[in-house]
Protein backbone atom coordinates (compact mmCIF):
# COMPACT_ATOMS: atom_id res chain seq x y z
CA UNK A 1 0.00 0.00 0.00
CA UNK A 2 1.63 3.38 -0.97
CA UNK A 3 0.70 6.82 0.46
CA UNK A 4 -1.13 8.23 -1.90
CA UNK A 5 -1.86 8.16 -5.44
CA UNK A 6 -2.92 11.11 -8.11
CA UNK A 7 -5.29 10.88 -11.25
CA UNK A 8 -6.13 13.33 -13.82
CA UNK A 9 -9.79 13.06 -15.36
CA UNK A 10 -10.76 15.74 -18.19
CA UNK A 11 -13.60 17.58 -18.01
CA UNK A 12 -16.24 16.60 -20.27
CA UNK A 13 -18.82 18.66 -22.27
CA UNK A 14 -22.46 16.36 -23.80
CA UNK A 15 -23.56 18.08 -27.18
CA UNK A 16 -26.25 15.81 -26.91
CA UNK A 17 -27.88 12.83 -25.54
CA UNK A 18 -30.43 10.33 -25.11
CA UNK A 19 -31.18 9.06 -21.68
CA UNK A 20 -31.28 4.75 -21.28
CA UNK A 21 -32.40 4.00 -18.05
CA UNK A 22 -31.76 0.34 -16.93
CA UNK A 23 -32.19 -1.70 -13.06
CA UNK A 24 -28.55 -2.52 -13.49
CA UNK A 25 -26.52 0.70 -13.54
CA UNK A 26 -23.75 -1.09 -15.63
CA UNK A 27 -26.31 -1.46 -18.44
CA UNK A 28 -27.76 1.80 -17.86
CA UNK A 29 -26.42 5.29 -19.95
CA UNK A 30 -26.78 7.42 -22.33
CA UNK A 31 -25.67 7.71 -26.12
CA UNK A 32 -24.92 10.58 -27.38
CA UNK A 33 -21.72 12.91 -28.00
CA UNK A 34 -19.80 15.38 -26.87
CA UNK A 35 -16.03 16.85 -26.11
CA UNK A 36 -13.21 15.65 -23.30
CA UNK A 37 -11.36 18.78 -22.34
CA UNK A 38 -7.62 19.36 -21.34
CA UNK A 39 -9.31 21.31 -18.25
CA UNK A 40 -10.33 18.84 -15.77
CA UNK A 41 -10.01 17.46 -12.15
CA UNK A 42 -7.46 15.91 -10.33
CA UNK A 43 -7.94 14.00 -7.98
CA UNK A 44 -5.46 12.19 -4.65
CA UNK A 45 -6.57 9.76 -2.64
CA UNK A 46 -4.69 8.59 0.39
CA UNK A 47 -5.89 6.30 3.57
CA UNK A 48 -7.87 7.49 6.49
CA UNK A 49 -9.46 6.05 9.34
CA UNK A 50 -12.69 8.34 8.25
CA UNK A 51 -14.13 9.06 5.05
CA UNK A 52 -13.70 12.84 3.97
CA UNK A 53 -13.82 14.16 0.72
CA UNK A 54 -12.82 17.88 -0.91
CA UNK A 55 -13.45 20.08 -3.83
CA UNK A 56 -11.22 22.76 -3.75
CA UNK A 57 -10.53 22.72 -0.27
CA UNK A 58 -13.92 22.64 0.84
CA UNK A 59 -15.60 19.24 2.50
CA UNK A 60 -18.54 17.97 0.14
CA UNK A 61 -20.76 15.22 0.18
CA UNK A 62 -20.24 13.37 -3.39
CA UNK A 63 -22.14 10.08 -2.94
CA UNK A 64 -20.59 8.78 -6.38
CA UNK A 65 -17.45 9.13 -4.42
CA UNK A 66 -18.22 7.62 -1.33
CA UNK A 67 -19.99 4.47 -3.37
CA UNK A 68 -17.00 4.07 -5.50
CA UNK A 69 -14.88 4.03 -2.15
CA UNK A 70 -17.71 1.60 -1.06
CA UNK A 71 -17.19 -0.50 -3.64
CA UNK A 72 -13.54 -1.49 -3.35
CA UNK A 73 -13.99 -1.94 0.34
CA UNK A 74 -11.19 1.33 1.67
CA UNK A 75 -11.93 4.20 3.64
CA UNK A 76 -9.75 7.30 2.08
CA UNK A 77 -8.98 11.06 2.42
CA UNK A 78 -10.23 11.91 -1.05
CA UNK A 79 -8.53 15.46 -2.26
CA UNK A 80 -9.89 16.78 -5.61
CA UNK A 81 -9.34 20.35 -7.31
CA UNK A 82 -10.86 21.24 -10.23
CA UNK A 83 -10.33 23.75 -13.03
CA UNK A 84 -14.45 23.52 -13.71
CA UNK A 85 -17.25 24.27 -12.13
CA UNK A 86 -19.70 21.79 -10.12
CA UNK A 87 -23.21 21.66 -11.84
CA UNK A 88 -22.57 23.12 -15.12
CA UNK A 89 -22.26 20.73 -17.57
CA UNK A 90 -18.53 19.78 -17.37
CA UNK A 91 -18.89 16.11 -15.76
CA UNK A 92 -16.96 17.05 -12.41
CA UNK A 93 -18.92 14.47 -10.41
CA UNK A 94 -17.87 11.80 -13.12
CA UNK A 95 -14.42 12.93 -12.94
CA UNK A 96 -14.14 12.84 -9.40
CA UNK A 97 -16.01 9.33 -9.53
CA UNK A 98 -13.66 7.90 -11.82
CA UNK A 99 -10.72 9.70 -10.25
CA UNK A 100 -11.10 8.19 -7.26
CA UNK A 101 -11.65 4.75 -8.93
CA UNK A 102 -8.04 4.88 -10.56
CA UNK A 103 -6.06 6.44 -7.51
CA UNK A 104 -8.04 4.61 -4.75
CA UNK A 105 -7.31 1.35 -6.76
CA UNK A 106 -3.42 2.25 -7.15
CA UNK A 107 -2.72 3.65 -3.24
CA UNK A 108 -4.41 0.55 -1.91
CA UNK A 109 -3.27 -1.95 -4.85
CA UNK A 110 -7.13 -3.70 -5.35
CA UNK A 111 -5.73 -5.27 -8.36
CA UNK A 112 -8.94 -4.04 -10.56
CA UNK A 113 -8.59 -3.54 -14.82
CA UNK A 114 -9.53 -0.05 -16.12
CA UNK A 115 -12.22 -1.41 -17.07
CA UNK A 116 -13.69 -2.40 -14.17
CA UNK A 117 -12.44 0.90 -12.69
CA UNK A 118 -14.44 2.53 -15.20
CA UNK A 119 -17.72 0.59 -14.32
CA UNK A 120 -17.63 0.74 -10.86
CA UNK A 121 -17.43 4.85 -11.29
CA UNK A 122 -20.24 4.84 -13.76
CA UNK A 123 -22.57 2.76 -11.66
CA UNK A 124 -21.88 5.46 -9.04
CA UNK A 125 -22.88 8.17 -10.96
CA UNK A 126 -26.10 6.38 -12.23
CA UNK A 127 -26.74 5.25 -8.88
CA UNK A 128 -26.49 8.78 -7.70
CA UNK A 129 -28.82 10.43 -10.71
CA UNK A 130 -25.66 12.74 -11.48
CA UNK A 131 -25.25 11.51 -15.11
CA UNK A 132 -25.59 8.65 -17.25
CA UNK A 133 -22.20 8.84 -20.03
CA UNK A 134 -20.01 11.38 -18.20
CA UNK A 135 -17.79 8.69 -16.65
CA UNK A 136 -17.28 6.17 -20.03
CA UNK A 137 -16.16 9.56 -22.26
CA UNK A 138 -13.77 10.73 -19.47
CA UNK A 139 -12.16 7.25 -19.72
CA UNK A 140 -12.14 7.43 -23.14
CA UNK A 141 -11.13 11.33 -24.29
CA UNK A 142 -10.75 12.91 -27.19
CA UNK A 143 -14.44 13.85 -28.83
CA UNK A 144 -16.47 10.76 -27.58
CA UNK A 145 -19.48 9.26 -29.47
CA UNK A 146 -21.31 6.86 -27.09
CA UNK A 147 -23.07 4.38 -29.82
CA UNK A 148 -23.95 2.29 -27.30
CA UNK A 149 -25.36 3.19 -23.91
CA UNK A 150 -23.94 1.56 -20.68
CA UNK A 151 -20.33 0.06 -18.52
CA UNK A 152 -17.52 -1.28 -20.81
CA UNK A 153 -18.49 -4.83 -20.79
CA UNK A 154 -21.88 -3.33 -22.18
CA UNK A 155 -21.50 0.04 -24.10
CA UNK A 156 -19.52 0.80 -27.29
CA UNK A 157 -17.65 3.93 -27.88
CA UNK A 158 -16.69 5.96 -30.90
CA UNK A 159 -15.17 8.98 -31.95
CA UNK A 160 -14.87 12.09 -34.42
CA UNK A 161 -11.39 12.31 -35.20
CA UNK A 162 -10.09 15.65 -34.42
CA UNK A 163 -8.72 17.97 -32.26
CA UNK A 164 -9.87 21.70 -32.29
CA UNK A 165 -9.47 24.43 -29.24
CA UNK A 166 -12.41 24.94 -27.35
CA UNK A 167 -13.57 27.50 -25.40
CA UNK A 168 -16.49 28.03 -22.86
CA UNK A 169 -18.09 30.29 -20.99
CA UNK A 170 -20.30 28.70 -17.39
CA UNK A 171 -23.30 31.32 -16.92
CA UNK A 172 -24.99 28.85 -14.07
CA UNK A 173 -25.73 25.55 -13.45
CA UNK A 174 -28.63 23.39 -14.08
CA UNK A 175 -29.91 20.11 -12.53
CA UNK A 176 -28.82 16.86 -14.35
CA UNK A 177 -31.29 14.91 -11.62
CA UNK A 178 -33.68 16.74 -12.45
CA UNK A 179 -33.97 16.84 -15.88
CA UNK A 180 -32.93 12.87 -15.55
CA UNK A 181 -35.71 12.40 -13.31
CA UNK A 182 -38.60 14.20 -15.36
CA UNK A 183 -40.31 12.75 -18.31
CA UNK A 184 -37.20 12.06 -20.66
CA UNK A 185 -39.08 10.87 -23.92
CA UNK A 186 -38.96 13.82 -26.22
CA UNK A 187 -35.16 14.75 -25.40
CA UNK A 188 -34.73 10.88 -25.94
CA UNK A 189 -35.84 11.26 -29.18
CA UNK A 190 -34.15 14.06 -30.31
CA UNK A 191 -30.66 12.57 -29.07
CA UNK A 192 -31.50 9.52 -31.27
CA UNK A 193 -31.93 11.59 -34.30
CA UNK A 194 -28.56 13.49 -33.16
CA UNK A 195 -26.85 10.63 -33.03
CA UNK A 196 -27.98 9.28 -36.68
CA UNK A 197 -26.93 12.30 -38.20
CA UNK A 198 -23.41 12.78 -36.56
CA UNK A 199 -22.41 8.77 -37.62
CA UNK A 200 -23.34 9.39 -40.95
CA UNK A 201 -20.82 12.38 -40.85
CA UNK A 202 -18.51 12.19 -37.84
CA UNK A 203 -17.41 15.77 -37.99
CA UNK A 204 -16.91 18.79 -35.54
CA UNK A 205 -19.24 20.92 -37.94
CA UNK A 206 -22.23 18.12 -38.03
CA UNK A 207 -21.40 17.47 -33.74
CA UNK A 208 -21.88 21.24 -33.30
CA UNK A 209 -25.40 21.76 -35.90
CA UNK A 210 -26.71 18.70 -34.33
CA UNK A 211 -26.11 19.30 -30.46
CA UNK A 212 -27.89 23.17 -30.88
CA UNK A 213 -30.49 20.98 -33.00
CA UNK A 214 -31.01 18.70 -29.94
CA UNK A 215 -30.44 21.90 -27.47
CA UNK A 216 -33.73 23.63 -29.61
CA UNK A 217 -35.73 20.50 -29.81
CA UNK A 218 -35.41 19.08 -26.19
CA UNK A 219 -36.60 22.81 -24.60
CA UNK A 220 -33.35 22.68 -22.92
CA UNK A 221 -31.99 25.93 -24.09
CA UNK A 222 -32.53 29.27 -21.81
CA UNK A 223 -32.53 32.98 -23.10
CA UNK A 224 -28.72 33.80 -22.38
CA UNK A 225 -27.54 30.54 -23.54
CA UNK A 226 -29.11 30.90 -26.93
CA UNK A 227 -27.89 34.53 -27.27
CA UNK A 228 -24.35 33.49 -27.17
CA UNK A 229 -25.10 31.08 -29.39
CA UNK A 230 -26.38 33.41 -31.81
CA UNK A 231 -23.65 36.00 -30.63
CA UNK A 232 -21.01 33.12 -32.11
CA UNK A 233 -22.77 32.32 -35.19
CA UNK A 234 -23.15 36.24 -36.29
CA UNK A 235 -19.59 36.24 -35.86
CA UNK A 236 -19.12 33.60 -37.49
CA UNK A 237 -18.00 30.93 -35.52
CA UNK A 238 -19.97 27.94 -34.59
CA UNK A 239 -21.04 26.86 -30.96
CA UNK A 240 -23.42 25.43 -28.69
CA UNK A 241 -25.02 24.58 -25.28
CA UNK A 242 -23.56 21.96 -22.50
CA UNK A 243 -25.74 19.24 -21.30
CA UNK A 244 -26.30 19.76 -18.46
CA UNK A 245 -25.95 23.24 -17.78
CA UNK A 246 -26.33 26.89 -18.23
CA UNK A 247 -22.92 26.94 -20.40
CA UNK A 248 -22.09 27.53 -24.23
CA UNK A 249 -18.89 26.12 -25.84
CA UNK A 250 -17.50 26.93 -28.99
CA UNK A 251 -14.35 25.50 -31.25
CA UNK A 252 -11.48 27.91 -31.94
CA UNK A 253 -12.11 31.37 -30.60
CA UNK A 254 -15.85 31.69 -31.51
CA UNK A 255 -17.05 33.43 -28.29
CA UNK A 256 -13.92 35.74 -27.98
CA UNK A 257 -14.18 36.42 -31.78
CA UNK A 258 -17.62 37.54 -30.36
CA UNK A 259 -16.93 39.54 -27.05
CA UNK A 260 -17.16 37.00 -24.47
CA UNK A 261 -14.33 36.34 -22.47
CA UNK A 262 -14.19 32.62 -22.26
CA UNK A 263 -12.13 29.52 -20.98
CA UNK A 264 -10.10 28.55 -23.20
CA UNK A 265 -8.50 24.78 -23.66
CA UNK A 266 -8.12 21.88 -26.06
CA UNK A 267 -9.61 18.46 -26.52
CA UNK A 268 -8.06 15.86 -24.17
CA UNK A 269 -6.54 13.36 -25.92
CA UNK A 270 -5.81 10.47 -23.32
CA UNK A 271 -8.91 10.38 -21.34
CA UNK A 272 -8.44 9.58 -17.72
CA UNK A 273 -5.15 8.28 -15.95
CA UNK A 274 -3.16 8.27 -13.46
CA UNK A 275 -0.40 10.43 -12.91
CA UNK A 276 2.78 8.75 -13.98
CA UNK A 277 5.07 7.18 -11.20
CA UNK B 1 -9.00 19.80 -48.52
CA UNK B 2 -6.31 21.49 -46.23
CA UNK B 3 -2.56 21.37 -47.16
CA UNK B 4 -1.44 18.64 -44.65
CA UNK B 5 -2.56 16.93 -40.97
CA UNK B 6 -0.16 15.50 -38.56
CA UNK B 7 -0.44 12.14 -36.40
CA UNK B 8 1.46 11.01 -33.26
CA UNK B 9 0.79 7.38 -32.95
CA UNK B 10 2.56 6.04 -29.71
CA UNK B 11 4.83 2.94 -30.26
CA UNK B 12 3.64 -0.73 -28.75
CA UNK B 13 5.85 -3.18 -27.21
CA UNK B 14 3.92 -6.73 -26.97
CA UNK B 15 4.69 -9.21 -23.78
CA UNK B 16 2.77 -11.78 -24.49
CA UNK B 17 -0.05 -12.78 -27.15
CA UNK B 18 -1.97 -15.41 -28.97
CA UNK B 19 -2.37 -15.89 -32.53
CA UNK B 20 -6.22 -15.65 -33.82
CA UNK B 21 -5.83 -15.54 -37.56
CA UNK B 22 -9.24 -14.97 -40.17
CA UNK B 23 -10.07 -14.33 -43.71
CA UNK B 24 -11.89 -11.13 -42.51
CA UNK B 25 -8.80 -9.06 -41.95
CA UNK B 26 -11.18 -6.84 -39.18
CA UNK B 27 -12.19 -10.21 -37.51
CA UNK B 28 -8.00 -11.09 -37.16
CA UNK B 29 -6.17 -9.97 -34.68
CA UNK B 30 -4.63 -11.59 -31.56
CA UNK B 31 -4.82 -11.34 -27.60
CA UNK B 32 -2.61 -10.16 -25.65
CA UNK B 33 -1.21 -7.39 -23.33
CA UNK B 34 1.58 -4.33 -23.69
CA UNK B 35 2.88 -0.94 -23.43
CA UNK B 36 2.05 2.07 -25.41
CA UNK B 37 5.55 4.13 -25.32
CA UNK B 38 5.45 8.01 -24.98
CA UNK B 39 8.40 7.63 -28.16
CA UNK B 40 6.52 6.45 -31.61
CA UNK B 41 5.64 7.76 -35.21
CA UNK B 42 5.16 11.33 -36.25
CA UNK B 43 3.14 10.85 -39.50
CA UNK B 44 2.41 14.06 -41.76
CA UNK B 45 0.27 13.90 -44.77
CA UNK B 46 -0.32 15.80 -47.84
CA UNK B 47 -1.91 15.54 -51.28
CA UNK B 48 0.17 14.32 -53.77
CA UNK B 49 0.51 13.46 -57.58
CA UNK B 50 2.30 10.22 -56.93
CA UNK B 51 2.17 8.04 -53.55
CA UNK B 52 5.54 8.32 -52.02
CA UNK B 53 5.94 7.04 -48.38
CA UNK B 54 9.16 8.06 -46.41
CA UNK B 55 10.46 6.95 -43.06
CA UNK B 56 12.68 8.94 -41.45
CA UNK B 57 14.12 10.64 -44.53
CA UNK B 58 14.44 7.16 -47.24
CA UNK B 59 11.70 6.62 -49.43
CA UNK B 60 10.36 2.89 -48.01
CA UNK B 61 7.90 0.24 -49.13
CA UNK B 62 5.07 -0.02 -46.71
CA UNK B 63 2.46 -2.01 -48.07
CA UNK B 64 0.32 -1.48 -44.92
CA UNK B 65 0.65 2.27 -45.96
CA UNK B 66 -0.13 1.97 -49.49
CA UNK B 67 -3.02 -0.26 -48.81
CA UNK B 68 -4.66 3.19 -46.54
CA UNK B 69 -4.51 5.37 -48.64
CA UNK B 70 -6.05 3.08 -51.37
CA UNK B 71 -8.93 2.35 -49.08
CA UNK B 72 -9.44 6.03 -48.59
CA UNK B 73 -9.61 6.68 -52.33
CA UNK B 74 -6.78 9.10 -51.89
CA UNK B 75 -3.19 9.81 -53.53
CA UNK B 76 -0.83 11.06 -50.71
CA UNK B 77 2.72 11.79 -49.92
CA UNK B 78 3.36 10.18 -46.36
CA UNK B 79 6.30 11.41 -44.21
CA UNK B 80 6.84 9.03 -41.23
CA UNK B 81 9.84 10.68 -38.39
CA UNK B 82 9.85 7.61 -35.61
CA UNK B 83 12.27 7.90 -32.42
CA UNK B 84 11.58 4.15 -32.53
CA UNK B 85 13.86 1.24 -34.48
CA UNK B 86 11.72 -0.48 -37.48
CA UNK B 87 11.17 -4.37 -37.03
CA UNK B 88 12.07 -4.65 -33.41
CA UNK B 89 9.63 -4.68 -32.15
CA UNK B 90 7.71 -1.57 -31.64
CA UNK B 91 4.92 -1.61 -33.67
CA UNK B 92 6.35 1.03 -36.34
CA UNK B 93 4.58 -0.54 -39.13
CA UNK B 94 1.13 0.10 -37.28
CA UNK B 95 1.95 3.08 -36.47
CA UNK B 96 2.39 4.37 -39.77
CA UNK B 97 -0.45 3.02 -40.85
CA UNK B 98 -3.16 4.17 -38.23
CA UNK B 99 -0.86 7.51 -38.65
CA UNK B 100 -1.17 7.71 -41.92
CA UNK B 101 -5.02 6.89 -41.63
CA UNK B 102 -6.00 9.71 -38.94
CA UNK B 103 -3.93 12.45 -41.16
CA UNK B 104 -5.15 11.20 -44.79
CA UNK B 105 -8.64 11.48 -43.25
CA UNK B 106 -8.33 14.86 -42.01
CA UNK B 107 -6.22 15.76 -44.80
CA UNK B 108 -8.59 14.98 -47.73
CA UNK B 109 -12.17 15.17 -45.29
CA UNK B 110 -12.67 11.25 -45.83
CA UNK B 111 -14.94 12.13 -43.04
CA UNK B 112 -14.61 8.76 -41.29
CA UNK B 113 -14.99 8.19 -37.35
CA UNK B 114 -11.97 7.19 -35.49
CA UNK B 115 -13.31 3.91 -34.99
CA UNK B 116 -13.73 3.33 -38.74
CA UNK B 117 -9.73 4.91 -39.34
CA UNK B 118 -8.39 2.41 -36.52
CA UNK B 119 -10.49 -0.68 -39.02
CA UNK B 120 -8.89 0.37 -42.19
CA UNK B 121 -5.04 0.36 -40.07
CA UNK B 122 -5.67 -2.81 -38.74
CA UNK B 123 -7.04 -4.51 -41.80
CA UNK B 124 -4.12 -3.10 -44.20
CA UNK B 125 -1.41 -4.90 -40.76
CA UNK B 126 -3.39 -7.93 -41.14
CA UNK B 127 -3.14 -8.45 -44.98
CA UNK B 128 0.49 -7.15 -45.22
CA UNK B 129 1.06 -9.68 -42.46
CA UNK B 130 3.09 -7.68 -40.61
CA UNK B 131 1.09 -6.94 -37.44
CA UNK B 132 -2.05 -8.63 -35.64
CA UNK B 133 -2.62 -6.55 -32.85
CA UNK B 134 -0.30 -3.15 -32.82
CA UNK B 135 -3.06 -0.80 -34.15
CA UNK B 136 -5.85 -1.53 -31.91
CA UNK B 137 -3.39 -1.16 -28.67
CA UNK B 138 -2.12 2.08 -30.11
CA UNK B 139 -5.16 3.78 -30.83
CA UNK B 140 -5.90 3.09 -27.42
CA UNK B 141 -2.45 4.28 -25.16
CA UNK B 142 -1.39 2.89 -22.01
CA UNK B 143 -1.14 -0.44 -20.79
CA UNK B 144 -3.79 -2.27 -23.08
CA UNK B 145 -4.70 -5.72 -23.00
CA UNK B 146 -6.54 -6.85 -25.88
CA UNK B 147 -9.00 -9.42 -24.38
CA UNK B 148 -11.02 -10.07 -27.54
CA UNK B 149 -9.14 -10.19 -31.06
CA UNK B 150 -10.16 -8.10 -34.55
CA UNK B 151 -10.80 -4.18 -35.01
CA UNK B 152 -12.68 -1.87 -32.74
CA UNK B 153 -15.70 -3.09 -33.95
CA UNK B 154 -14.88 -7.25 -33.04
CA UNK B 155 -12.54 -6.95 -30.58
CA UNK B 156 -12.63 -5.68 -27.19
CA UNK B 157 -9.84 -3.77 -25.08
CA UNK B 158 -9.01 -3.30 -21.76
CA UNK B 159 -5.92 -2.10 -19.63
CA UNK B 160 -3.23 -2.22 -16.58
CA UNK B 161 -4.16 0.97 -14.45
CA UNK B 162 0.18 2.16 -13.66
CA UNK B 163 1.77 4.21 -15.63
CA UNK B 164 5.45 3.37 -14.63
CA UNK B 165 8.58 4.72 -16.54
CA UNK B 166 9.94 2.06 -19.42
CA UNK B 167 13.57 1.49 -20.60
CA UNK B 168 14.39 -0.63 -23.68
CA UNK B 169 17.57 -1.69 -25.40
CA UNK B 170 16.97 -2.81 -29.11
CA UNK B 171 19.60 -5.36 -30.07
CA UNK B 172 18.17 -6.27 -33.50
CA UNK B 173 15.21 -7.63 -35.35
CA UNK B 174 12.92 -10.65 -35.64
CA UNK B 175 10.69 -10.91 -38.00
CA UNK B 176 7.06 -10.80 -37.38
CA UNK B 177 5.58 -12.12 -40.44
CA UNK B 178 8.09 -15.23 -40.54
CA UNK B 179 7.07 -15.89 -36.72
CA UNK B 180 3.58 -15.27 -37.84
CA UNK B 181 3.96 -17.17 -40.77
CA UNK B 182 5.09 -20.54 -38.98
CA UNK B 183 3.27 -22.70 -37.00
CA UNK B 184 1.74 -20.45 -33.71
CA UNK B 185 -0.14 -23.37 -31.92
CA UNK B 186 2.48 -23.56 -28.98
CA UNK B 187 2.82 -19.72 -29.00
CA UNK B 188 -0.72 -19.17 -28.85
CA UNK B 189 -1.24 -21.52 -26.03
CA UNK B 190 1.27 -19.78 -23.53
CA UNK B 191 -0.45 -16.63 -25.03
CA UNK B 192 -3.96 -17.90 -23.11
CA UNK B 193 -2.29 -19.12 -20.11
CA UNK B 194 -0.74 -15.93 -19.81
CA UNK B 195 -3.88 -13.76 -20.60
CA UNK B 196 -5.65 -15.43 -18.14
CA UNK B 197 -3.47 -15.33 -15.34
CA UNK B 198 -3.25 -11.32 -16.61
CA UNK B 199 -6.76 -10.77 -16.16
CA UNK B 200 -7.25 -12.13 -12.63
CA UNK B 201 -4.39 -9.84 -11.66
CA UNK B 202 -3.96 -7.03 -14.38
CA UNK B 203 -0.71 -5.37 -12.58
CA UNK B 204 2.55 -4.51 -14.11
CA UNK B 205 4.15 -7.09 -12.00
CA UNK B 206 1.78 -10.14 -13.27
CA UNK B 207 2.11 -8.20 -16.93
CA UNK B 208 6.13 -8.99 -16.51
CA UNK B 209 6.54 -12.09 -14.61
CA UNK B 210 3.58 -13.92 -17.81
CA UNK B 211 5.80 -11.95 -20.49
CA UNK B 212 8.74 -14.02 -19.32
CA UNK B 213 6.97 -17.15 -18.84
CA UNK B 214 5.23 -17.21 -22.57
CA UNK B 215 8.72 -15.95 -24.38
CA UNK B 216 10.20 -18.83 -22.87
CA UNK B 217 7.46 -21.21 -23.26
CA UNK B 218 6.99 -19.93 -27.03
CA UNK B 219 10.33 -20.57 -27.44
CA UNK B 220 10.98 -16.97 -28.91
CA UNK B 221 13.97 -15.84 -25.91
CA UNK B 222 17.11 -15.51 -27.86
CA UNK B 223 20.43 -15.42 -25.75
CA UNK B 224 21.35 -12.07 -25.53
CA UNK B 225 17.50 -10.91 -24.56
CA UNK B 226 17.55 -13.51 -22.14
CA UNK B 227 21.19 -12.50 -20.38
CA UNK B 228 19.58 -8.92 -20.18
CA UNK B 229 16.93 -10.20 -18.74
CA UNK B 230 18.72 -12.01 -16.45
CA UNK B 231 21.17 -8.91 -15.40
CA UNK B 232 18.00 -6.77 -14.72
CA UNK B 233 16.38 -9.33 -12.44
CA UNK B 234 19.66 -9.88 -11.17
CA UNK B 235 19.77 -6.15 -10.24
CA UNK B 236 16.49 -6.52 -8.61
CA UNK B 237 14.43 -4.69 -11.84
CA UNK B 238 11.43 -6.71 -14.06
CA UNK B 239 11.73 -7.08 -17.86
CA UNK B 240 10.94 -9.02 -20.62
CA UNK B 241 11.09 -9.40 -24.54
CA UNK B 242 9.41 -7.41 -27.50
CA UNK B 243 7.33 -9.85 -29.40
CA UNK B 244 8.59 -9.72 -31.61
CA UNK B 245 11.97 -8.27 -31.58
CA UNK B 246 15.28 -8.87 -30.44
CA UNK B 247 14.29 -6.18 -27.19
CA UNK B 248 14.16 -6.00 -23.75
CA UNK B 249 12.14 -3.97 -21.87
CA UNK B 250 12.20 -2.80 -18.54
CA UNK B 251 9.80 -0.89 -15.86
CA UNK B 252 11.64 1.76 -13.97
CA UNK B 253 15.28 1.90 -14.32
CA UNK B 254 15.62 -1.76 -14.73
CA UNK B 255 18.07 -1.68 -16.98
CA UNK B 256 20.07 1.07 -16.38
CA UNK B 257 20.50 -0.14 -12.41
CA UNK B 258 21.79 -3.66 -14.77
CA UNK B 259 24.32 -1.48 -16.08
CA UNK B 260 23.01 -1.12 -20.07
CA UNK B 261 22.50 2.20 -21.98
CA UNK B 262 18.90 2.16 -22.14
CA UNK B 263 16.46 4.46 -24.11
CA UNK B 264 13.75 5.59 -21.60
CA UNK B 265 10.19 6.81 -22.26
CA UNK B 266 6.57 7.11 -20.22
CA UNK B 267 3.18 4.78 -21.08
CA UNK B 268 1.79 7.03 -23.58
CA UNK B 269 -1.53 7.70 -22.23
CA UNK B 270 -3.19 9.08 -25.18
CA UNK B 271 -3.25 6.42 -27.60
CA UNK B 272 -2.93 7.77 -31.14
CA UNK B 273 -3.98 11.58 -31.88
CA UNK B 274 -4.54 14.41 -34.96
CA UNK B 275 -2.06 16.93 -33.73
CA UNK B 276 -4.30 19.42 -32.25
CA UNK B 277 -5.17 22.49 -34.58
Amino acid sequence: MSDDATAFVPGHITGFFSAHPDDDPAVAGSRGAGVTLSDGVTVTVEPADEPVVTLDGEAVEMPPVADVLSALGVTAAVRADSELPLGAGFGVSGAMALGTALAANAVFESGRSENELVTLAHEAEVRAGTGLGDVVAQARGGMPIRVDPGAPDHGRMDGIPARPHIEYVAFGGLSTADVLAGDTTTLTAAGETALDALLEEPTVGRFLSESRRFARDANLLTDRVEAAIDDVRDAGGDASMAMLGETVFAVGSGLSDAGYDPERCRIHPAGATLRSE
